[in-house]
């Protein structure tokens, strides 16, 4: 049975090992502070501590095991790879791409993508049939694709959020409870997953109606930043559909 | 059987029709150049056309019914009651809150929410009556909390549409489909159905992780807009949870 260390017991390491917990890998969890009890058992040694963490850790993981044959994988969307370089033979990225919240389960780990890099070839194709141990959407990704696919992340789920905490403070001052937004949030995200952005979008941005924006701007401006950012969303609808078409 | 006109062969329109259809109300559609063929014989007509088009159309129907004793309502979540007030004895709003697309169907009418508005207490019942006929979700709600609602519903609906074609755009350049955020985005929206906006926040900016935040600004500078929507929604967030905690 092949043997893998989680190194972290935050969000990620907990959830990979729930995922993990099976017949095909065993799994033992260390904290970053008992890294000293590793031993050269693990085939593979994942490090899902802090992204500013990764280094330090590594760095102890191969002090304590100096000829660690196996291999050591960080789970960072925005951290390079080569920061594993100078501490050891066989290294890579195990990335799972979802937003683990402490007190919300994973419901089923077998659809997060995952994302793997390793630096050979052997490496990589060991991380991704490790990964396919827990899920049926894995990829290999070079970390510059990585960084991106993270931002893009940070974009369709950490800024969307924050949209309905926006949309929260606006209905708050109405006496509206953000409970009623739920069917158009809903109904949005149901077109997402069979219809291409650009098909679903709709609302006065695109179809350029500066009546009703000015309305929305004037009841924003107790909200000076949700105020920008509806600015700012709108312009960028508006040239997506708008200018961007007339220069082609 | 109540007999309703609607105006407009719109999307809206044409989704409300649709929804209407069955044994309570029968229901005559005429596009806006058809209005001259309207009768006394309706108890509503819904004006479901352009905000910009309501007082035009609103004003033409009361010189061809000068007499009408039914009630007419627009369909906007923008305009204020009160533009048909100089044409109609009886009038208000029916404003269904959904991202109404040409080409994709609306799957139940029971679960969108409906938004209601009269000029005296038994216009606003019979349009209530009216509404209970299509949804389970009706509420009254004066123009100026409707405007707050649609302000909301454009930033939970078309902004986060936005993020995903922004999402789409950065991924373009690293050859990944937008498929791959799809799951992503799935968990994101199980997650608000259940817990608060605030619950559910997560990544770098709630953090405080400048690191990252860094890196990810560093590789937008291709799309400024992008760039500038990143900045603005990373300092809203980091501001929600630590300076206003702060100042508590």
């Amino acid at each position: 049975m092949t043997k893998a260390a989680i190194i972290g017991k935050g969000n990620v390491g907990t959830h990979l090992a729930k995922a993990f917990d099976g017949d095909i890998v065993s799994i033992d969890m260390f904290s970053s502070r008992e890294v000293d009890r590793l031993t050269d058992e693990y085939t593979f040694i994942i490090l899902a501590v802090r992204d500013t963490d990764i280094v330090k850790i590594g760095e102890t993981v191969s002090e304590i095991l100096p000829d660690f044959n196996g291999i050591v994988a960080h789970c960072a969307g925005s951290v390079d790879m080569e920061v594993l370089k100078s501490f050891f033979k066989n290294y890579g990225v195990f990335y799972p791409m979802q937003s683990f919240s402490k007190n919300i389960p994973i419901l089923n780990y077998r659809e997060i993508p995952l994302f793997i890099e390793g630096n050979n070839t052997d490496t990589e194709k060991r991380l991704m049939e490790l990964a396919a141990v827990l899920s049926d959407n894995v990829r290999a990704l070079n970390s510059e694709q990585r960084l991106k696919l993270h931002t893009a992340s940070v974009m369709s789920c950490n800024f969307v959020n924050a949209l309905y905490i926006m949309s929260e403070e606006i209905l708050d001052k109405t006496g509206l409870p953000f409970d009623v937004l739920r069917p158009l949030i809903r109904k949005t995200t149901e077109k997402i997953m069979t219809h291409s952005p650009a098909e679903c979008q709709t609302g006065p941005a695109i179809r350029g109606d500066k009546i009703i924006m000015e309305k929305h701007l004037d009841g924003l401006k107790d909200f000076p930043s949700i105020y920008n950012i509806y600015e700012e969303a709108s312009s960028y609808i508006f040239n997506k559909f708008h200018n961007q078409l007339d220069n082609k």
